[in-house]
């Protein structure tokens, strides 16, 4: 079969959107490998699909061609979707790009290039053995690998800074509260992000406030436990903090032991959360103020690649001034909380000298509220 | 002709459009009255267009049907397409409803019915000639009649409250400075919204602060005369402030005299002001805070029927503590500005008891900035 090199064929988009379904199914198993989907197609019908479930297990492309021989279908002369461009390196598993080229497809379509440098190379060895090869880009498939092309060429995991506010920029009438600011559909809609994320992070006070439990309910089925994440900044929180305690509504082993980050130079004063939580001294052996970027460099080679950040305002704004975010969701209530006492979105920085250019590429309401996000604009 | 009682017909949606269309270009003139456009049309044919001009000036109907007049259309048996209900009564024109009528109209479709109880009883009125009359309630229609809607059953102008802000809801990183937020198209749009309201207003503070001047450059013409409004909640401005001055880019005549709002009991302490300004003062004689719901008043009773204002957040706390904004613009620039002296987008107001229910209508990217707009929900 002819390919067309070079020239999009009508119905690629449809099956590049299916690859791209199928990849975010395994968008928080996956992990720390990119989510992938692919599609083996031939003259509009479909003949395999497959997904990659999880590291160690078979990529996308050889699920969909052993998915096309189990259903006895001929793969020869089809062309293949991929979400993501197939990999050419012995990792785990063995190069896709090897095993297309074995199963003689004609045509690959790649709705994103690797950004890995270890992998990629795919796209090269496939045009290398005569395979057309079309790559479009595609923003849901960019989207989808947004968080692996970060941390792949990153010291820290992606940080995704997520807060509520009212449309004055509070976040609470008066210090303490437990206010519900959003709707059931933006708390819906931060269980998802939570799922997404390799873990969720508050700073020091959300505990002390809210005693914040940082679990996702109702309980979504996960393969990796939920990791959760508190930021000491100083002082350690409480050691009958319920984020400490295992959920009672999940299944055990649902999530990992809670993950404290402390200053390097605070061992005493954290002692005592020891037996309860996983910590972590970051930073030099005599800090007393804990060294953010150290200690998400240590959330990183603990294996977690992305991080979804709860605030509060002060870890919010540390972050933000140390240029730590690569995405900001911000959920807008319609309603206005100022009072002389009202505590704002962020509190304690000065971000008049930090990035300042964001992107906002995504707003939508969300029940009664709004939701805008922004990615980080590298000025 | 048979009309189709009750039942669209395709293509109404588009002349519909027209129609608004053609009223939104008298929407800053038609005010006090309703922007109204009118599309004669039959068998897919314009015979003829029109809008309601200003006050005194015809109607969009009867504009319409003079085109069509002058035209040598015959209208007999054809559709009438008019963003508002025609009216029915004897005001500084005939009743648009006999006009109709009396040219053989077959069918009317109108956008939005008429909110003015002393004009309406348009629609009833067609139906008893045995006209078949649709009612579309077009959100467009809705739109361009919303500040008409809210004036004519009420004391005071409609209010809009338009902000900009950071997305951590704040408008300047320090006190006193001119700071600009939000990029080229956002200011753009402001000059739309200065346009469109009978009337721009500013607090005192942004007054002694920006020195603002409240111009639409470049200049648009318009029929009526720019009005810009100065509030003052205890003390004057400066005497020499470029608000008092007669822009001198714009043609003569093109801005009114500047309305300075002023506290009843305050009169000595505004005396400088009455050479250069309009000094309108409100309340109780012996007020020396302003009352902001009488100040409305006041405006309202000198024609004005709907004001944007524009800050500074002293003013805009004030009114929303109040209750006297009916719709809210938020331009959110996509940075964070939080330095210790931060300039919050609202200050002094305590806004927990104040109606709290918006209702998000609008959201659009306007360059660089988000646009979110809510109407007061009422609740």
């Amino acid at each position: 079969m002819e390919g067309y090199r070079g020239h999009p064929v009508a119905g690629d988009g449809a099956y590049i959107a299916r690859a791209c379904e199928l990849a975010a199914r395994a968008i928080a198993d996956a992990a720390p490998n990119p989510p992938v989907g692919a599609v083996i197609a031939r003259g509009g019908m479909t003949l395999g699909e497959g997904y990659h479930h999880r590291r160690g297990e078979p990529h996308a492309e050889v699920e969909a061609l052993r998915a096309a021989a189990g259903a006895g279908a001929d793969v020869r002369g089809a062309t293949a979707y991929v979400s993501l461009e197939p990999c050419n390196h012995h990792g785990t598993t063995g190069p896709c790009s090897e095993a297309l080229i074995a199963a003689r497809i004609a045509r690959v379509v790649v709705g994103a290039r690797d950004p890995n440098p270890t992998a990629a190379g795919g796209i090269a060895r496939l045009r290398d053995a005569g395979i057309d090869v079309e790559i479009t880009a595609d923003p849901t498939a960019l989207a989808l690998i947004e968080r692996f092309a970060y941390w792949i060429g990153a010291p820290i995991p992606f940080v995704t800074l997520k807060m509520a506010m009212s449309l004055d920029g509070v976040i609470a009438p008066w210090p303490g509260g437990n206010f519900a600011l959003t709707g059931a559909p933006a708390r819906e809609r931060v269980r998802d992000l939570r799922f997404e994320h390799d873990a969720v992070m508050v700073g020091a006070g959300t505990i002390r406030i809210d005693d914040a439990q940082l679990t996702v309910r109702p309980h979504r089925t996960r393969r990796k436990p939920y990791e959760r994440v508190v930021v000491c900044e100083t002082d350690a929180v409480p050691v009958g903090s319920r984020v400490f305690a295992a959920p009672n509504t999940a299944p055990s082993g649902a999530y990992a032991r809670t993950i404290v980050l402390a200053p390097g130079g605070q061992r005493e004063h954290f002692a005592a959360l020891e037996p309860v939580a996983d910590v972590v001294y970051a930073g030099a052996p005599d800090a007393t103020l804990l060294d953010l970027a150290a200690a998400l460099r240590a959330l990183r080679q603990r294996g977690i690649a992305s991080v979804l950040c709860e605030g509060g305002p002060t870890l919010a704004g540390r972050l933000l001034e140390r240029q730590l975010v690569q995405r900001i969701v911000w959920f807008v209530a319609p309603r206005f909380l100022q009072t002389p006492q009202a505590v704002p979105v962020l509190t304690g920085a000065d971000l008049t000298r930090a990035a300042n250019g964001w992107r906002f590429d995504r707003v939508e309401r969300v029940g009664e509220d709004m939701l805008v996000s922004a990615r980080v604009g590298h000025v």
